[in-house]
């Protein structure tokens, strides 16, 4: 997806967002987003949200100092997840068609998400999720594609919403790859957090090699790219992983809830509908 | 009152917003985003943010080329609040207190502010801040101070607002200098918008000689800054005249609606809550 004319002002709230999580220092944030300011022109409006979503969150780390600002509400959020882990499975089990169920589940954990807004109530979004209908719902092409393939390549999205996505993996039934960012960025999931939230133990984590908040090919490791090339099911979650991988050819089932205007309508759906798109199948 | 760090995003949004009633051309619209970030480090958080609002509209005028992209929607807005006049002179009519009851509509009018929304309804606002509690309420100082002054100064906000303010100035009883803007900046009022909503019949029209969206006292022309100083009662219209004035030492009644959470919180009121605050008296 390309950068629109609205995600500029968003730009600044994301940074001053993160930089606050950082540090108190009024002159450094100020100073944090003077820079993104001269930075500005620089950015074409053809590259992807999250290559400049890089660049920024570069920004904060250089000018507050702090490495990885979110890794303590990282932590406190993978820990709230686990903490509903068996009431979910126990959702799952005693639902009509639990694939569905667990899909749905995946998607409310995609409300953890501090690029977009730092408040959310995961078990109020729970309950919404659960009930709520799909804006666009390929599930016939997703179960398809779930039977033909051996191997599912599941990209990540934000910590805790991982305990979410594990429950996804456990009801596909098939051998898994999870995919993670190289480095910390917003509340992006890292392998340090997959591991937290048991990914270890349903699926392989690799990491995407990428420190953009979204999969930004042209930022992705070797390895990563030749295993997503050969993928037959390839599941993105998110809109950082949208965003970078709308325009490829490959492909993919997103999964997501659209939390922005500008998201929604590159989807072509409603703010706060909910997505389970197949794209190019 | 100073700018704060989450003044900066919004900027950006205004920026916006005006550069998308100037034009539809988006590279014309990137360029100005551009722009604004480059100015960015010039800004210290210490000027007030209508000083800055000033230097964003310049910069819509000289990308654009459009001198003022909201002409026809303040006159639409004039238009609109005039076909309200005499069902409004008859609300107050019917009403227990006239003089509180024109506030009020003096309020509700304040509704009509591009700078913060472009979206509102002025009959739905009317019937609330007919009925909504003050957050701050200094009404009897109010009626105090007027009936001891032999003229009002009342700065105007927006266009459109105006034709509400005429209902206030009627009720008071009293000559009145209305204040305007010098030349167009977002929809605030100038002397043309004043004389349209009929301003000229209950006031005189005073240039403040700014071109900034607020009063910015070292902005305005000497004639205005002697009348302001001479002047026992002071009515200030809008956020962009708080966020000009909120530091001076000459008593001031500010009367508005806090539509943004940084005013709110440099008053100490909620966002969405009405004002009628006597600052120095």
């Amino acid at each position: 997806m390309r950068t629109y004319l609205d995600c500029i002002p968003c730009f600044f709230n994301q940074a001053l967002r993160a930089g606050r999580i950082a540090t108190g220092d009024e002159n450094k944030l100020k100073k944090l987003l003077d820079e993104i300011g001269t930075m500005l022109s620089d950015i074409p409006l053809e590259s992807t949200p999250p290559e400049t979503g890089m660049l920024i969150y570069e920004k904060v780390r250089e000018i507050t100092g702090v490495l990885d600002p979110y890794k303590e509400l990282k932590r406190e959020n993978t820990e709230k997840a686990l903490a509903l882990y068996d009431s979910l499975k126990h959702k799952v089990e005693k639902s009509n068609d639990r694939l569905l169920t667990a899909i749905r589940i995946a998607i409310a954990g995609n409300v953890i998400d501090f690029g977009v807004n730092r408040k959310f109530d995961i078990e109020n979004e729970l309950d919404k999720m659960l009930n709520k209908d799909f804006a666009i719902f390929d599930y016939d092409k997703f179960k398809h594609y779930l039977d033909k393939t051996n191997e599912i390549l599941y990209i990540g999205d934000n910590a805790g919403e991982s305990v979410f996505d594990r429950i996804l993996i456990e009801e596909t039934k098939k051998p898994a790859i999870y995919v993670v960012r190289a480095m910390p960025v917003i509340n992006d999931v890292t392998y340090e957090d997959a591991v937290q939230a048991g990914i270890d133990k349903v699926a392989s984590i690799l990491s995407s090699g990428t420190s953009a908040p979204g999969t930004v090919l042209e930022t992705c490791n070797a390895e990563f790219k030749e295993i997503y090339k050969k993928s037959e099911f390839v599941i993105s979650k998110g809109q950082g992983n949208y965003e970078g991988l709308s325009d490829e050819s490959h492909p993919i089932f997103f999964l997501l809830k659209a939390k922005c205007r500008v998201i929604a309508d590159d989807i072509g759906v409603n703010e706060g509908d909910i997505v389970l798109k197949g794209m190019n199948v």
